[in-house]
């Protein structure tokens, strides 16, 4: 086909994303169209940093759907309204213009959705005609309309795992040593990856036996009862808390207990706070771990499910794309939750753009610590199936590097300013 | 056979203990003996609080095999001299007589080839012929002679491909977000598993970039020199420090950090001190990693070699007790690197028992900032082949919980005093 394919790649980076790049470039090679992708997302598109996918072999394409990361470089980087950033919407239109890219897909999450609205508009308005698809993706699964968004199945796959087992490590050695285990998890805006560390126990004694989430105002006290309670009963204690937890004023814990009246500086992390405040108020040994990146890049416990969508949506937005649908999403729909159904639907952008998904309160549990059966019944297909990277020798998953050549530059240099 | 055999689970679990518990009880049901296993180590042996494994399926003791944590629970407890603690020796000596333990399996670390050497003596001093075997387990690899110890192969699994996976993510983030991610893996003492992190990267600018061992004193300027050239060289930069990790008086860098001029309590963890150094003098976004407990109970990344010797021991431990091998302990022994071949041997107690292996000097690359390729011959095959756990329907390694039924006690309550 005439014209080429533009793949960029926003936000935080998951442990699928690159299978859903992987799916578009072998979608779009069946269909004879060429792939160039941006590095680091929109920032390589507006310096006409642009990969020839095209010099990669069909085994180091294939491979990208085990390999976690961004293969072509992601970023954070926010385009303001058609009004405020006119000279950089043009300045995209003149990349696409100048190496005749018909279609662009930009793969990521809220902000991304809103910008790919954008560009699908801009286009028409600056007479070049190109089609936009947004792709899906987020570990904060909050995007709109789509059932669940790539890349959060397996985190909460991850999360969930590893709750249950340093959990069963904190139960052998309660008797004599740690008694209140204390997880981190993200999400700064919404308890879905908290409400998945649920997963790991299915009764009120096994853990994790309190969940903090963003959505309930921490209770001091009310937390604390409910720590010596279980620890009690259970002899104890696993707490998952999310990065997003604020107390009764709206103030983020994190930034409440780090920064002391001497204006000492953030250390960062929710977990110690919470383990220390367990210390000083109960007196019970503690440990805590804080995953970070470690939770959303764990390709090795990639969720099947997860990896089968991170495909889908990428194999159907090339489809979209060559169709002609411009600005709109391809969507993950649940038709059934037992057996679980889906399937891919396309939706406008402008319906997921600018709108977040939040944790229904039906997923929390009426005291506030723990999920629902609802909670599970949307949660469980999403961890379900396993999908392990193929290993080395050397006892380490088999990670492809693409060799990520450039294509050569047609335009004059520029200068993104801040 | 007359008789029972006592087993007790010693010390921090590891991701395959329950392997060589499961072993130890496949092998003593093979032989006709009956198996009984302390609640809490030697806690439980002193309490007569003694699990009757004959309780337990044939499947339930085969899931041991992939089931992290320890099943029968495991304890920080330190027996003193034989003179200094007299009464404690007696009362084990009592509870054996009553119970007619003539075996006794301890499955620990340091401490507890010393405790097992202890009990060897006292049985022959007290008149009571009981065969006692040190059964080696321990993340910290720190035992002598065997040349290394079943559960770190699998921690220095999940900690190289950590790194490996999260500095991908790091790698695609780092044009527009983070710079310098910071994990801090466990060793207090030796730096073990920060060498193991080494494995994720084959070349110097393969992450991880940096690694504080707890060998070498943290030297602030140098660390940020390499820190700065790492970062504009490669663009981004992985540090790996030890909990072990040192400043040049020998205080623990953790520890002089989070207690200020105030008195601050302490949060605790090295990682998100370094990081906010490398912002405060180099000015880079940070995030940083501390997983904890989640490093060494993470059965689902298990390296296969590490379950093999865990296996391995737990049988040759039961053969050496059964063949009256007093005070001795199955070691592994290497035979070659490459192809890795070892076996296992008996060796005395006394050779193990407070001695502790150290870090090769020849294994930490000149610079004190990677490993040699001593190291990585040493390291590699311990991390090698797969072994991953049965998954259930729900997502989630399908681990085993006894029932853990105890049998009767025959002798009166003994509190344990401080």
């Amino acid at each position: 086909m005439q014209g080429k394919l533009l793949y960029a790649q926003s936000g935080g980076v998951t442990a699928v994303i690159n299978a859903t790049a992987g799916a578009v470039i072998e979608t779009a090679r069946k269909h004879g169209v060429r792939v160039l992708a941006a590095r680091n997302g929109i920032i390589g598109a507006l310096r006409e940093d642009l990969i020839d996918t095209s010099k990669e072999s069909a085994a180091a394409i294939a491979a990208l759907r085990h390999t976690p990361g961004g293969a072509f470089g992601s970023c954070r980087f926010k385009l303001k309204s058609i009004e405020q950033d006119r000279a950089r919407y043009e300045r995209l239109i003149e990349v696409f213009r100048a190496h005749d890219i018909r279609w662009f897909l930009y793969n990521g999450g809220n902000d991304s959705a809103d910008t790919s609205l954008k560009i699908s508009q801009v286009g028409k308005a600056l007479g070049y005609d190109v089609t936009v698809v947004g792709v899906p993706k987020t570990v904060d699964n909050d995007l709109a309309v789509t059932d669940c968004c790539p890349g959060f199945g397996s985190v909460a796959k991850y999360t969930a795992v590893s709750v249950l087992e340093a959990s069963l490590d904190v139960a052998s050695m309660a008797e004599s040593s740690t008694k209140v285990f204390v997880i981190e998890v993200m999400g700064r805006h919404a308890g879905w990856i908290a409400a998945a560390a649920g997963l790991a126990g299915k009764s009120a004694d096994e853990a994790p036996h309190v969940i903090l989430f963003p959505e309930i105002a921490f209770d001091e006290d009310a937390f604390l009862a409910r720590v010596r309670a279980t620890v009690e009963r259970v002899g104890w204690c696993t707490v998952v808390v999310s990065e997003g937890v604020r107390d009764k004023e709206g103030r983020f814990l994190s930034e409440v207990g780090t920064r002391d009246a001497f204006g000492h500086a953030q250390l960062g992390g929710v977990a110690p706070l919470v383990a220390q405040l367990v210390k000083d108020r109960l007196g019970y040994k503690y440990h805590w771990a804080l995953p970070d990146y470690l939770q959303r890049s764990a390709r090795h416990i990639a969720s099947k499910t997860d990896l089968d969508h991170a495909c889908a949506v990428g194999k159907a937005g090339v489809e979209l794309a060559l169709a002609g649908r411009n600005a709109v999403m391809p969507a993950i729909i649940r038709t059934s939750d037992a057996p679980y159904r889906w399937k891919i639907e396309a939706v406008p952008l402008a319906r997921v753009a600018n709108h977040e998904k939040k944790l229904p309160k039906g997923f929390i549990s009426r005291d506030g610590y723990g999920i629902t059966a609802a909670a599970r019944r949307y949660l469980e297909p999403l961890v379900r199936g396993e999908a392990s990277p193929p290993y080395g020798r050397d006892g380490l998953p088999k990670y492809v590097r693409l060799k990520n050549i450039v294509v050569a530059r047609k335009l004059p240099e520029y200068v993104i300013a801040d």
